[in-house]
């Protein structure tokens, strides 16, 4: 299965700010544990602090499952919304921290309105979790 | 007189997708269709996902009319609302599908509030009929 | 085609309030044109200052189109809307003004929830997009 | 008893439109079904779509018990409430469909804030139950 | 000085119902009072249930100052709201009751925002302090 | 037909308490009556304070209408809800008194979006239309 | 009849400021104006920028009625409001500009709620207006 | 690992409705399939209607981890939320259904704000996620 | 006077969770500390985390007088509400932390409506400020 | 222990107003009763209607504990929170009526974000009650 | 140029409370440093905690410029707003903590609404950038 | 100190657009002024009008200090409020006009709850007045 790990605003900077909260690894560390733990797939990473380019790599990505974590963009964009609305193919959200448990304005996630699931508050394995819940929503389609 | 039709995020996927709610024309298909009903009006055509881009084509732009469809930065764009404020070209919003039949956050539009008048509702008709607009309000200026 | 103008309350009076506003043309003024201008189409025009009547003409009409301008009432009355909704002839709701630019209490038409499409802010020339609207509609059912 | 049906807004229209939903029974046909099912009684019927003729008959009628369905005017009028508030008689609104499973600004009666009870949700039935809880109310007073 | 006194719904009831809150004096009462009271007037007195058709006198009256109290349609009416605004005669807004001490869908009128001034809670002398004041505006025109 | 009456919180001290609000029957009382207006049907009556046992009832009966007096519980219960929602017998709600004359958070009923339909404001004798709306659902399943 | 005059914050600036909107006479000239236009009454008048002094004027009045004109104290004191609540005598709220033009803040009263009545809009003629309001209050007592 | 499995109301009717949305699997055959897709980890299983019931399980319960489902009780239950915010094991909750995509009172759980994290959408599957998610949680402690 | 303490939800925790914020006395010793410093009364004490066990023992008790702290019921529980209401012995709700300086859900206590006074964050001290409280009611009855 | 009795507007007209609701003593009454009650402490008494002065009585004052009552100050004043809220000793706040039965706008006090604790509802006896838990909080720091 | 110091409740305080967040400087120490830094300036400075005192200082006062930080009255008081509204001199707000990051009600100032400018977040040092800010709009007029 | 001075959209058309509220310099007279005016500092200018270009220019930034205006971002963009949030250098936000006194929706800046401070509406004198905030900032960490 080949699994776009597509990343959102401020994204790149994680292992470097806030390590207490979002833990020491940084995003190439995660991709990296990824492909060592599922090398069965093949794995394509995007990150991206501009929502339309977000935009274009959703609309342009020739994979068969999306994970993915769009930062601060969950909670504004109705563009990328829009964009993940068509794709047919498994989408799983997932965010670090539990957005339930943060401020008003994080707990609800308006592309989460458009994915076949979400997961949050695991830390970098919401990753790993998401890509089994990728695998597990391929084999029932 | 030269009318840019401007395009906002995921309009690029015209045609593509829920044919059934957008038609089955492209982006493209509209644009030629524009060009010839209208062969007295010289065209520009741009499209982009990413909301910095279209503030840029605004500000620079040089047409003597702008037929737009923002599609989902209409609801959340202040800085597009602000690019669009001081252009004194007739401006015309249009939407393909009525956006006072949807979901609310889709029926107040914050673009809208700073453009001569709205047009939602009628397919990709919705673009002829702007460019109509556009003609009759260049006349009463 | 044979179109029903239906226009709601204080329409009665246009060209005589505030001009510079809603221009000079009386709203018999701007039949007349739309009957030079479309000599192919059949017009009905009524207006009412009273809600009932407006739902007894949208009730009985046996036009094949209806470009409706409902003044006031598009804001709050719920019984025209259920009036409307079960109307499957093309319907066509136009505003003078831009009513995304005006006072909150205008912006959200509820009748517009259940017509085709709404065209808003061209002056007296939105009624002439609504029949090109209209018959446009007409083609594609 | 003498027993005023009094029906609101759009409710001429009953079997022709949305039979699905609202029966394939006319208002006449559920009027004369309560005749016959209630020879006891005498029957006064009034529909109209104009919220003041619907004042006017509440102000004037000389009956035992009102039972009525005003349609949209339940939710938006306080003319009409203000009309139905000093009147001793029994009052049962009823509604078609159940309201409270419809679009929130159905959800409340402010019309139901002055009458005695309120059946909704029995489709024609709704009438027949209103008609034995007048009985009943007339018997408690 | 010709002044129109205009009623809205319920008024007609004046007298009749709730006499220890709105006085036991008819609508007819109060215009003869007043009459009496200003000799130096003259009165014309209309009062409807319908909202056209007082939105039909407000458009077609031809008096020097009206004194209006448009009961339960001064918090729901944009369309009489429109009607009343254009005119340029004094325009002032009478209530019986004291609408702030009463329900909070009475507190505000949306009429109100339309006239020169609003007097409320005098009893039936809300209309005689109406017309000193639409003396007082005429005076200083 | 066999028929649960299923009473909520605080019901089983009818007659107890604000005699002049809820009457002076007990629940008990009621049911007897029901028994003797409605020989040709045979019923169950269940009446719990905790919400998970009401939930048990739902879940397990086996009977062919309900008719259900929730209390509180029908302004709060989603659980309630979600277990009425999939249940496809005739499902009545009834209250004593009229919600929509009452506070605020009892104007909307939570789990009156999922029954058939709503009596509300005939004291006892609610139960028994309750009955008879029940019959008239069996018959047009 | 003994009066009480009071004034709340900002209204020692009368005729100073914004002469357009609350015209140029002094709160001076308005009281000489009211004493000799009413030579049959004993004013007493007080300003204060001062809320709890206001409350003590409130406390310890000895007059037959009071016209107040609270300013900017009308929207936020709920102090003010208990103070004036229990006082029997005639009481009448003013206001020069009509506040329902005016800003949202502006559009309720709370100490409105506990007056017998208002009136707004009239310029320095509500304050004669007032007071004839009063002296009707004072007779009907 | 002793891990208990904690499902809320209507849980128990897993399999039986619906299951077009919630699959077809009962509660027991998850329960025993997580039992054979994780033999190395032991589990309890408890499923209530009843909100005290299920307060009393949290605080009595004795094992490592708790993957929990709900149901209507997310939404409401400040007492559970209560219960659980003390426990300091972790605490997986998981939903069948992606909550975010469903109706306004299911997209924001009250107990999630005090859990780990939350898993949403991916159908019985969540479960065996949330046991994943539980083992990672366990280790970094 | 015999006097019950009820406790709802979580409060059979006391002691063990949160000592630095609820204190390290259980519910027991609080109680056993009332029962010694108040020797003339009889006391009662029932927790209960079922939200319809409380409610059973409002209706059943035979006390001469309540202090009660229902945790998070007091939130968001109608039917205790109801249940309390017609309770005519001296009511006293208590809680050990200050409601105002928490979450903003827990500022307000519905329950809290209908009873005679509430003691808030003075530790386990409130409850024995409540049965003070409850004294003084009993006296002025 | 030095204690001070702060009392905010129109509490110097204990007494005199609404008996039945607010008891015949006054505010002179109530602080003696407090002195006859505890002769172990010393008092200092504070009332007036400044919401200027009684921040400055909070900043300069030395006592060892406060009990407050700050009447319609409480619901509106940001400035008198923000003196109070460095403030280290015992602060307890009081109201005569249960402020959470009363008006919506009364139920949240803002002062009481920021004291120790809350008593409201007992009458004179809330000062009482005040004292005692003052005293208590003493006892703990 | 003559520039008033204009300073609310509590802020008598400075240096003794929170100097942590407020620093340790009092206002005599600020307003010395301010005199010593900008020795062309003659200063007034005022410190009041009550509102009307505010009021009077701002209507009297005959300064070139206005330098104010009005604590939690910029929050609350429409009266002081209408005060400084007509003030046409420089008028510059300053707030020693940064407005936007603390709670939700101190993040609008409606006197901020009527000033030239708002300076917040800079400690003691948001003082001598508010003059400076008065210097230049002083140029500019 | 080395200064990034950030604008954000819109920006670049400084001193074209609406000259008599944004003044007639543009951004570069702006920036050449501030070099002028303070060359004891070293600044670097960047503006886009694209959100994630901002965001990352705020990561890779390597100055002493930001002195932002982020145009419409400040009131939408959740995404670069996570991007400052971490950045420890002097971050001032600075408004051209007073946002304030302007559309509600421009009332509160999001950003501006994670910078040091925020200077508003003095003209291009802000940008002057937050390189002095800057300055300040860096002395006192």
């Amino acid at each position: 299965m080949k699994i776009l790990i597509l990343n959102g605003p401020n994204l790149n900077k994680l292992g470097e700010r806030d390590p207490e909260v979002y833990g020491s690894d940084t995003l190439e560390d995660i991709i990296n544990e990824l492909m060592a733990d599922f090398p069965q797939h093949q794995f394509e990473s995007y990150q991206s602090n501009v929502e339309g380019d977000i935009i274009n790599v959703i609309q342009e990505t020739k994979v068969d499952a999306i994970v993915l974590n769009l930062g601060g963009y969950s909670h504004t964009s109705v563009a990328i919304r829009d964009a993940l609305e068509p794709i047919t193919i498994p989408k799983v959200e997932v965010h670090i921290s539990n957005i339930h448990a943060r401020e008003e304005f994080r707990q609800h996630s308006i592309t989460g309105e458009v994915v076949d699931g979400i997961i949050t508050g695991f830390g970098k394995y919401s990753y790993k979790l998401g890509i089994m819940a990728a695998e597990q929503l391929k084999l029932t389609r």
